[in-house]
């Protein structure tokens, strides 16, 4: 048994997951650094960032952590509709960038929230977990969208028999660009908001996060290995870069994190690291019928169940 | 004398300056083409969306134009506060992202909005004008960017002498990214919600709106002449590239018109046209103390008086 309180553990675990996961990365991705910023924030808390550039593999990736702690933003207040308070919000962040077209981008993200009448640690009003993991691929292999969903599923059927559908499902909800009638890729889990109900009580989710931010390395590795040799053109680096254009619309227009962090005034290089290095915006272009592109623009417009036909 | 209401007049307008537009823009950019896309919109009216790619000197320019009129749409209302109404909209927008960072980014727009209670042409509610001029360049000549906000003071000045310093300083506190602390350019003018007030009429706005948009030319073409024949080298480049990324931020984040479009269902393509065709994220770059790119990232820091100064 640990004796320490849920968020502490929490803010430990982000820490141990971090360390695992860039630990491997380095395996991984021949040539490349990671860039390590400690940043403290002014009303309490702070975080590190961890950017990797310079590699064989990953073009551009962040794998970023942070505690932070105070009394509540008025922007947040507003989001939650809450009173005055005070809180206390620990998460890991991953988005890595592949130079590679044939690798897809993928994101995966843990955070627990607590929220309290005076004091961090006092009287607690609130208290919350989110999360998810999900994958932009730029071409697609069906097995490898397969591989990622069964090992999300395995996840989450350790915890309820309902779990991964209602989290795909919230997934495919939430990473889509309404103003292009689109899917930012192909889903994963997403899920927010998650309290103690009549199955699952706190440490129930705070494992389910634990085993979440662990599934990271097994969902992606598979896919790693078998695309990292797959041969690429210009063209198809050239689809990658304009698909990337969609992924810089759905944060900057949609996602809730990051247009939450920047009201927020958070660190705005960290909360942008989620940013591709190298984008494109052509002029209304369609791929060709049959392409592979346009295989994988179907699927971005009417999102599958990826384990019912398949598994 | 003109005997067509206002609303048909403004459509003629943003009609006619299109077409001067890119004829001159033709003159300039050598090997360019125009794609020219009319659209219509399902509730009621529509547009012509010129795309310039491929000339030596812009990289990517939308000079688009619509007139769209019907019952307002639900986020239009919330936006504006309003009951159920109709509503006809005309506006002409033009953004050119040179290939050279040695000359700035432009964006212009005029626009005319008319409210009704039953029909277009029937009872009006409201009704108002908006636009403006702003520069974004990468590296700084403060002889264009004086000349660039002389032109624009002698149009406002026409039409009163506190409209340039009002104009002046609505452009720059709204192309701010709050985020960055940062403006997006060195400005110029922008005006919104305006009616008829003791001084001018709605017939002096449209007169001021048509003005605004025929200054376009004199106030762009000088600077392009000035500096299509600089040279520039890779890193250059790079840093327009980067700095292309902010102007993606602010008209994701910020902009009304480019939000507004996206949430209302307008063209996608239409909307996004500003969007810069390449665009780099690096994490965290700094420019070099004394370097041409800090001096640039100085005065967007804190705007400058530029006709004060050095006229």
């Amino acid at each position: 048994m640990n004796d320490k309180p849920l968020r502490s553990r929490f803010s430990d675990l982000v820490e141990r997951l971090q360390n695992d996961i860039c630990s491997e990365i380095e395996d991984w991705d021949e040539g490349g650094t990671f860039r390590t910023d400690e940043w403290a924030r002014e009303e309490g808390g702070g975080g590190v960032t961890r950017i990797r550039t310079g590699g064989d593999l990953i073009e551009k990736g962040g794998v970023n952590r942070s505690t932070v702690y105070g009394r509540l933003p008025e922007p947040v207040r507003q989001q939650f509709e809450v009173e005055e308070g005070v809180f206390q919000a620990s998460g890991l962040s991953i988005v890595l960038h592949p130079e590679s077209p044939m690798i897809p981008t993928v994101h995966a993200n843990i955070r627990y929230f607590e929220l309290y009448r005076d004091e961090v640690g006092g009287t607690r009003r609130d208290a919350w977990f989110g999360g998810g993991i999900d994958l932009t691929p730029y071409y697609l292999w069906e097995e490898d969208v397969i591989s990622f969903h069964r090992t999300l599923k395995e996840v989450c059927d350790r915890y309820g028999s309902d779990l991964y559908s209602r989290f795909k499902q919230q997934c495919d909800d939430y990473f889509y660009l309404d103003h292009r009638k689109e899917a930012r890729g192909v889903g994963g889990i997403f899920y927010d908001y998650v309290r103690p109900d009549d199955d699952r009580s706190s440490a129930d989710w705070f494992q389910f996060s634990r085993d979440v931010g662990e599934a990271f390395l097994p969902c992606y590795r598979p896919i790693v290995r078998r695309r990292r040799d797959e041969p690429w053109q210009e063209k198809h680096r050239r689809f990658q870069e304009r698909r990337r254009g969609r992924y810089v619309e759905f944060n900057l227009v949609y996602d809730r994190g990051t247009r939450f962090g920047l009201k927020t005034e958070g660190r705005t290089e960290s909360v942008l690291m989620s940013m591709p290095p190298r984008v494109r915006w052509e002029y209304d272009v369609d791929p060709d019928p049959g392409s592979r592109e346009e295989e994988l623009l179907q699927v971005l417009k009417s999102p599958r169940d990826w384990l019912d036909a398949k598994s």
